[in-house]
């Protein structure tokens, strides 16, 4: 009796901290749609103690893609810009830096050099860009870039240009009793800068791609240093495998939007009991881009041609989301 | 005014949900000294929002080694008792495994032989037994294994082992906000079959050493397989990367027992504001082990010759522990 009487007090208590209640629409940005009503049907039955699809709250695991997913990629991935900018200030102190016709490029933001480099031109950016700096100040870097450098087309900060949708599902999913997580193929020391103010998600719950790093015990006390080289690439298969050691769960619930995804949706999806697999389609050519199968990034083409078949919610953004972007109507 | 109520209500919620109240003893297991003042003094000081030391809940992070510091470790790994009683087991059916006499003095039990190969030794053993199987295989054969294998001195299972007041220290630091982690060199697929039930940490807060794993999307649905080599160890200077890399805030709080813990102590105690290292020492060879300089497993110099100057608490278990096993008085 006195058990229950505190479950409830918690639960009176914790609503009264939310900021909304049973009652309110919890994806105020989402159309009415059959993408909308999936998400909150599937939400309803895993938390419903007295239903059969009940999960556990401690085995409520959603896992969000980034680029494209929860935030805009393009014309290119965000961090790559970044990249090019930070490469652009580090050679006005040392120009010598600039070793390779590809960096020399990147740092005058010729983005079409770069592009054309392929994967090796992208490592040879990431790495000239993102090491030999210890962690601190390289996330003091992404901080000041993140203050001041603005997005060509929208013009918008980089960080006001995530998906206000996904935002109020990732909300409504904690609200839930969930526990939501980033895996994305960006850096964690990038994300971890914005994504606890932008997604209500702390630095623990970001899995990404991650450089080496160093530990040196130094006068002034030990440093973590970026040091040159991919360690890890958390991308298609490299999703499944980071989730599987790092969380050590399989989720229930996974949001992406590019093939880089699949995996991950498989690897969810393909668990026992109720699973949901939730693809990002990129259909609003006037306020976003429409992309999927052609595009050089966030290629669609797996997802589309299978995902149906496999019970995923493909979002429509185009009819589904009343509202793009966090930072503007 | 409602938001202080509504705190109110939670905290006095969650005390009855609690186990133990603040007249309580936290520590029943702990004999009153220096290392046990110490301890609560900490978790007293970070946790009151009135003093100058107070840490939010989100920075509570505490670290824990496994391997004599939250269960016993001799005469050797019990993951390496393991492994070995696999090694068996797997020979039974097919004796060509054994295909060096390293593997087949493991599976005779013959731990000298294995030992004095060393590193190589060790990963040789390591690999014949943990790979080529999928996790959930994997996973079942450890619980098979800690059902039935018994200690050879003290014939206890090997998860009765754990240290009790190691165990009532990790719920008073939950109780107290934290968020419990492991830290160790042992392998995270090994560890959390039995980390849950024994010491309340979940898969997601178990860090350690790995191996490549493979992702296979098989026609029974997609499976995910232990593959041949370590992927990365968490020993030594791996334990602050890891930390650095996946939990992504420096603790405030860590646990350790040997000179593979002393970079992870130093890199906690070294930030700002209050931090607290706490070594274990193996000093009761009456109820457990004395070992410290010249065992080859878990080796202390580091720690007994610079902790005490760098504030650490050193823990004396034959004087500060009233009780060791939790599987035994």
């Amino acid at each position: 009796m006195t058990r229950t009487l505190s479950a409830l007090a918690v639960a009176v208590a914790l609503n009264s901290f939310g900021n909304f209640t049973a009652s309110a629409d919890p994806l105020p940005s989402w159309a009415e749609s059959d993408s909308r009503d999936r998400i909150i049907e599937f939400v309803a039955a895993v938390t419903d103690p007295q239903r059969p699809e009940y999960v556990t709250p401690a085995e409520r695991i959603a896992v969000f893609d980034n680029d494209g997913t929860l935030w805009a990629e393009q014309p290119v991935y965000f961090q790559l810009i970044f990249a090019m900018d930070r490469l652009a200030q580090m050679a006005k102190d040392d120009p010598s830096i600039l070793t390779t016709p590809v960096l020399q490029a990147a740092a005058t933001g010729d983005l079409k050099t770069v592009a054309e480099g392929g994967h090796d031109a992208l490592i040879e950016v990431l790495n000239a860009s993102h090491s030999g700096v210890t962690v601190d100040e390289f996330q003091s870097a992404v901080a000041d870039w993140l203050e001041t450098a603005r997005h060509p087309e929208t013009e918008l900060p980089y960080d006001q240009m995530t998906y206000q949708p996904m935002v109020e599902l990732l909300r409504y999913l904690r609200d839930e009793g969930f526990k939501t997580y980033i895996v994305s193929g960006g850096g964690v020391h990038f994300m971890r800068v914005f994504a606890e103010e932008a997604y209500g998600i702390p630095p623990e719950q970001i899995l990404g791609t991650y450089m080496d790093t160093t530990y040196d015990s130094a006068d002034g006390g030990p440093v973590i240093t970026k040091a040159d080289g991919i360690a890890f690439v958390d991308d298609k298969e490299g999703k499944p495998i980071n989730i599987e050691r790092t969380i050590g769960r399989r989720p229930i619930l996974a949001g992406g939007n590019s093939d880089g995804d699949f995996a991950m949706l498989e690897w969810t999806t393909a668990g026992d009991g109720p699973r949901l697999g939730v693809l990002i389609h990129h259909t609003d050519a006037e306020r976003e881009w429409a992309y999927d199968r052609e595009s050089p990034i966030g290629k669609l083409v797996d997802g589309l041609d299978k995902g149906p078949d496999m019970g995923w919610v493909i979002v429509d953004m185009a009819q589904d989301w009343s509202r793009i972007y966090t930072g503007a109507n």
